[in-house]
């Protein structure tokens, strides 16, 4: 494989390992990262490191970025030091983060004008996904772009799949945490009936797991809220940061979504709690109040 | 096996083919229901048809019931020409019908005083699962009549678990279809997103029916609503019934659970617009009148 100048843009939980799997493949890597220590074991294998999205931009054929929010987002490619302006023209862009489509396509028009192909690639399959390069990857933007990125896209992730242009990975990324959203209620819904009607719930799993009623929020989640465990295989605060840009773009379509408003309003009732940094199967004990 | 006599109330779609397991290992059939001919083809090969379960009753050292709603089995079992007075002492009454919690804990009362051993025993698994004799059935009552019981129920179910005492095999059946409720709504709302954002729902199930997203209503509903294919594999009134069992219980209970009561009012919609018979991922109408 030829070896890339490759920019990377946010080196959190999910970016870093990311990245390092590039890196593993040969690939040079430039960094940006506002918590310049997330770099180090990047730079010790090679990388270089900038101040500046815009100082970054020039060395790179290629682009990543894994940040936070589309604030996060909207600042280190479009800001007055952002990378859009300063990239080389054909070079590519990938965005990893879960963000808005109508941001992804705005990205994507101001790119091409530049000759740059821009894809959307939100991924889901947490950290582990993440350290073990089986994220499922949802892409969108031209049929070119994803052809030049796939290679890419496989260092990282397992399901690499093309849905459509420019948003429309962010698009199937807001379907996944739609379906999420409605299925989080229920498991959590039914085990709080199964322990108020006193029934055991290890063996209550073996007659519902197995059948219709089964989801892969039901085998693995309830077993960890049985021992207590409410440590974060995925934040609140970023589901409902997914959930609101959903919402969001709903609006804009004109649809109305009663479950999603619902998991919305239940797991923000836990921010406010401060709780926003657990798992979200913590959403039973927002449901535990409302009961 | 010994051969039982083994009486039989109800069959319907699914108390006929689970009769006629029994009837094929050899047991000795005595049945009761309200439309004669769906006893044809058991009365065919050697079963005896009564006209009330009173007059059914004595003859049979096992019951089973597989009736519509509680209020059928409430007549069938302690009505004028009810079953559980003219019962044998020592007999074994099997309920499959998914009824109340707190009926079932009546008739195991009334049971013991008897000296019969009573089992509430629902189902789930559909038409399919009782023709194949593969259904997860969810046992409440005594231990000892849950080993009594044992042969018999493996004759028609895959997954055959005892949940605990008298009324745990509909509490069981009510945390399954509370499960089914939530995890529909978010299948539903996530392909009316996906239609609406101009997404190819088929390609989106490649990236989202892997992961933490997926279920058996993900993965087999989907594909059927994309076939506008609204066929029962389980009724809508059927399931609003089992809600209502469910909402009814966590009345009693104390318990409010507003993903449930979304569900349920939902699907409550669709019966009021005569679409009762149809299957249940037949909710993205409702949610689509919603929107």
């Amino acid at each position: 494989m030829e070896q890339l100048d490759i920019g990377w843009i946010g080196l959190g939980v999910m970016g870093e390992p990311m990245a390092r799997h590039l890196q593993a493949a040969g690939h040079r890597l430039h960094l940006y990262t506002r918590t310049a220590s997330k770099a180090d074991a990047l730079l010790k294998a090679g990388a270089t490191l900038y101040d500046s999205p815009a100082a970054l931009a020039p060395h790179c054929s290629v682009l990543c970025c894994m940040v936070g929010h589309p604030s996060d987002l909207k600042q280190v490619m479009l800001g007055d030091d952002g990378a859009t302006a300063h990239l080389p023209a054909d070079s590519l862009l990938i965005d990893f983060t879960t963000s808005s489509p109508a941001l992804a396509r705005e990205i994507a028009t101001l790119a091409a004008a530049k000759n740059i192909d821009s894809l959307d690639a939100p991924v889901s399959g947490g950290d582990i996904g993440a350290k073990n390069a089986t994220l499922s990857i949802m892409v969108g933007g031209s049929e070119t772009g994803f052809q030049r990125a796939a290679s890419l896209l496989d260092l990282v992730g397992k399901t690499v799949v093309h849905q459509g242009g420019p948003g429309a990975g962010q698009d199937t990324k807001a379907v996944n945490q739609i379906t999420v959203a409605g299925t989080m209620i229920g498991i959590c819904e039914s085990l709080i009936y199964a322990r108020k009607a006193g029934l055991d719930p290890e063996t209550v799993l073996k007659s519902v797991g197995g059948g219709a009623a089964t989801s892969w929020s039901l085998v693995n989640l309830w077993p960890r809220i049985l021992q207590d465990d409410f440590q974060p295989g995925f934040f609140i605060e970023h589901f409902v940061k997914d959930m609101g840009i959903a919402i969001e773009e709903c609006d804009r379509m004109g649809l109305k979504l009663p479950g999603l408003l619902l998991a919305r309003n239940l797991y923000q009732a836990l921010i406010d709690q401060g709780k926003g940094r657990l798992g979200t199967q913590a959403l039973i004990q927002a449901l535990d109040q409302a009961g």
